[in-house]
């Protein structure tokens, strides 16, 4: 297999030739492939960028359980995608509203595989918006067989009337001009709507609203990881808006560079918003700011200019630290933002799209369909995750009992502690020990 | 040295013009550089994925000596691996047994340096494997002169029987055909079992057993850095695999496709092993499945359908679970299963690269010799790191004083407290401050 | 948008057809794009580094604090240079002292998106160098503003003598030959000369010093984040240093492997400088000495044989923990050692970029022109940060309160604390949580 290696050594480079040693050309598939898989590896990383924002946001004693539902989620749920969720996203697609072929990794089909690993990367980034928003009383093994769904079915379904097909017809909403780029609407929103339907099923946590239903502050445990969590999910965007060329060409300078200002515009609209209503300038506000800038890009930043690109950014920054409180006053308990962030920055960055296309900015055919498009989204991914959730409820209850709740979901799920040396009133008694090894 | 800019500027590419402006094709060369660097800086960060999976399995009063051991192996191995060990890796091999040449970066042979860097970077994660397995008891001075030597005589040695040479001749094992594409037995195995013989040499930690040999668990610090550390490496995994072609064609589409099943599939079956087993679902033994998935595929992932791939990812997931199990029966006290995720893992996936390959599958030859392989691997790494280890104990000994292991090694070895504002028991004191400042 | 989804697919690869079935090149316009893109991600990803490393060597109260500064000044910092310094730094120069168009990403421009991405962020790097030395006493809007005005000011005006133009014109320093590849002196000393100024005029902590001027140890509060921080630093340094080829060509073969010998060498150097010192090998000696070694070779990464990079990196590591203890003699309070490594290490290494400069050695000229770069950068970053500084305090004061530095810059400035369940003495009240949410 190293035979390759031999072929590059003896091609017995200088200190810098500077190719003039190379008699041939590289070819644009295999350039394309390389730029597909290394975007498929930063995507990858949002997956940890997930797991410090959501466990920062959390209590100590929850933290293994919410990082947990991230990585099972993400291992469970690629395989569903392979399996089942490809083939119904991208596959052969002639009636516009899902693929019908390219299963279980048919040896028998011709496969992209670089494609298949960055579009499983794409829908792990789907699914695990939720975990967030449903952290700290909901059950391991019940959000787990959502994840699955959501991923093997209710994503890829929605995928397909706006990114399918890779081989044959077209989705409806693309046949209509549906403009979404890399999935402000197809990933983010979608994502935000299955945890508004699971934050609604759930309820809120133990003590997060008082009797009068006035929010209590439960802090998260650890606001270092909620900026390192931010600034991993940013890096991690490069590949999502990047990679969404599917080719390396030099339009990837400006939809990145669109997607830098994004973020750092919606960072300077967080603070803006928080500022405005006299609000501290926390870690979790400032870092769900640039967030929402980078859900807003996502849609229109192959096709703005960047001065429209910060205005998008901003707009999404102010709409992260209002929505928020609107949603406190409805008595939903988001434990990260996620809603706002993904859900409400992800429809205003869709219809920017639309409002900022280049060359055919503020057309109302256009914004119609950028509506229509959001809208689809919400109906679909909202009642379809009540259905999910409420099913899954009969099942496997998705609410933990209260006295775990209470005592945090780490020992009573995965009979472990996140910080056995640090958090207050969490130690391993001798009684947790037994049976922990064996 | 910024003439460059110039030119790159004046090309003036309006927003995207797509490559139409530009006249001449890119290298092949150059492209191939472009991605053994690009990977090579993602096999790097698997430093940082060690650090974090290694301390988060260890107590806080040991955190700073386990990463530091992590970041000084790095640091003088990769200086002992490019003035030595490559040249005995990549050599011109002409006994195929050990390289002659291409010693000390001499500036009188012909180089390719992107291929020093990125096999730098392999000799380092070899190396750092056994930190893990040792940790909280092993002294900092001794580890790193062992370090040294895994990674300049050690590893090379046995990589010039698979992997050499760059330059002339072939290694005894590659003349049999031995199937190893990224290292599943020459990385991997080969640190694990040098993690094995430095376990017996040092013993298990004080406390790990009672006096009936029964295991006790001592919890590791911090559920958070394994998860994260986890996830770090499997990154970084899409570097060490993909970029073990060397070159930038579109195989590594499908070597990263497996090598994330794998992961994934590796988590699913060390979670049915916790399921099988009664088991906690914690997080170290779900990320130590996924890391044995991916140390299973690395020798066949260019050489395998993916839906082998996902067997011999669960299996080697079920394996990681079991074969903890096993080592405590025997009382062998790997801090963080390097043993079994590394080793037994290893050996799995270098026999399932033979069972599974493609065009040729369940070939009694290709097995026998995949097994010559494993056992050579075993015998030379576990043999030879017990005489470096052995020898090394006579000059500098390998143990902390019992004293010292109690208070932990990062004050008694870096007089450093690692969170001096957190951890119980852990504080400066007026002694402990003195002299540690000029 | 996803129109291109179909051609990939369509082209329909088998397993691994190694780019059989492609027709055409790539371009290589398109392939340099990629680069420079992917390159800008790894440096982006440098503040994540200096989040971590800058956080991690300060105290828990300031944690929060630190980390913001690191990611506002990115946020808002990165629309200053946008749109003011890439312009100062990049545009048509025709007298060699700053640029004269390119501003306020003016669509009627042409533009090399890419290159602004990447400038964007070699500019962050610069600016954020001062935070982690003016650490846990100065005040974040204060600091805010003072960062803005080095990236759309000062940084860019000092780039445009040695970078400038991409467009017309060259620099004056550039016109005299000053060797500074990836920036030891454009980037890394003038973010320490500014840091200098910073910590002048807001003097030492509470503390740091006792009444006869002896320091006293303040010890960070997660070294583990410190090891973690210089690990992701080095890996944003691939980007940093081979990115400035600006172009995928072979060279960053040597210059990345330059990048890595260096930090190695440099952790070597501070290893033996804490051995003849006889201090601790710390955490921060060590790391400190590998990111000196890394500012000291990104002057010369692409115009010194490797063995002269050890050479570099070694003396880097050396003068890093030396320049440290002479700091402290000055009573000069820098929290991370921002000085010493990116001050003392940037000069000494764009000395060393002449001293070793390939195929012209010891050449008195090349060194009378570095030694003119050197000190140029540092009376213009000093001088004009200390105008920047002062000005600033007269509006908004740079130093915080003294009860606020003492009870924390997070809850005073932030209402936030970092980990509210772990660390001694800090933990929300009633008071305290009153207001903090709507």
């Amino acid at each position: 297999m190293r035979g390759l290696l031999k072929n590059l050594g003896g091609i017995g480079l200088l200190f810098f030739s500077a190719g003039a040693l190379a008699s041939d050309s590289a070819s644009k598939v295999s350039v394309d492939t390389l730029w597909v898989v290394i975007a498929a590896a930063l995507v990858f990383f949002m997956q940890a960028g997930f797991a410090l924002l959501e466990s920062g946001m959390s209590r100590a004693k929850n933290t293994v359980n919410v990082i947990m539902k991230n990585y099972a989620d993400l291992c469970l749920g690629s395989l569903v995608f392979c399996l089942l969720g490809f083939g119904l996203m991208f596959g052969a697609n002639p009636s516009g509203f899902w693929g019908t072929d390219h299963f279980g990794l048919n040896p028998n089909q011709q496969w992209d595989w670089a494609l298949v690993l960055f579009q499983t990367m794409f829908a792990a980034t789907a699914a695990t918006i939720a975990s967030g928003a449903l952290a700290e009383r909901t059950r391991f093994g019940a959000y787990l067989l959502c994840a699955c769904v959501v991923m093997g079915v209710l994503y890829p379904l929605f995928g397909s009337w706006v990114w399918g097909s890779a081989f044959a017809g077209t989705g409806w909403l693309a046949e209509l001009g549906f403009v979404d780029f890399a999935g402000s609407t197809v990933v983010h929103s979608l994502g935000a709507w299955v945890a508004l339907a699971g934050v609604l099923v759930v309820g809120p946590r133990i003590g997060r609203f008082d009797a009068q239903g006035k929010p209590r502050l439960i802090p998260g445990h650890n606001a270092s990881y909620v900026a390192l969590g931010g600034l991993v999910l940013w890096l991690g965007w490069f590949g999502f808006n990047g990679g969404s060329t599917l080719s390396a060409d030099v339009s990837i300078g400006l939809i990145n560079l669109n997607t830098h200002l994004a973020a750092c515009a919606g960072c300077a609209g967080a603070l803006l918003a928080c500022l405005l209503s006299r609000q501290a300038l926390s870690v979790s506000q400032l870092v769900n700011g640039s967030i929402g800038g980078l859900v807003a890009i996502t849609a229109g930043c192959a096709t703005m200019e960047p001065l429209w690109t910060i205005v998008t950014g901003a707009v999404a920054g102010l709409m992260v630290v209002f929505g928020a409180r609107v949603l406190l006053r409805l008595r939903v308990d988001d434990v990260v933002g996620a809603i706002p962030v993904h859900g409400f920055a992800g429809a205003w960055g869709t219809l920017a799209a639309g409002l900022f296309l280049q060359g055919n900015m503020f057309d109302a055919a256009v914004i119609a369909v950028q509506l229509i498009g959001i809208l689809t989204c919400f109906l679909w991914a909202f009642l379809g995750a009540l259905l999910v959730f409420a099913l899954v409820n009969l099942v496997l209850p998705l609410r933990a009992d209260p006295q775990h709740e209470q005592r945090g979901l780490d020992i009573t799920e995965h009979g472990e502690i996140g910080y056995p040396e640090f958090a207050k009133g969490t130690a391993y008694t001798s009684k947790t020990l037994e049976g922990l090894d064996p």
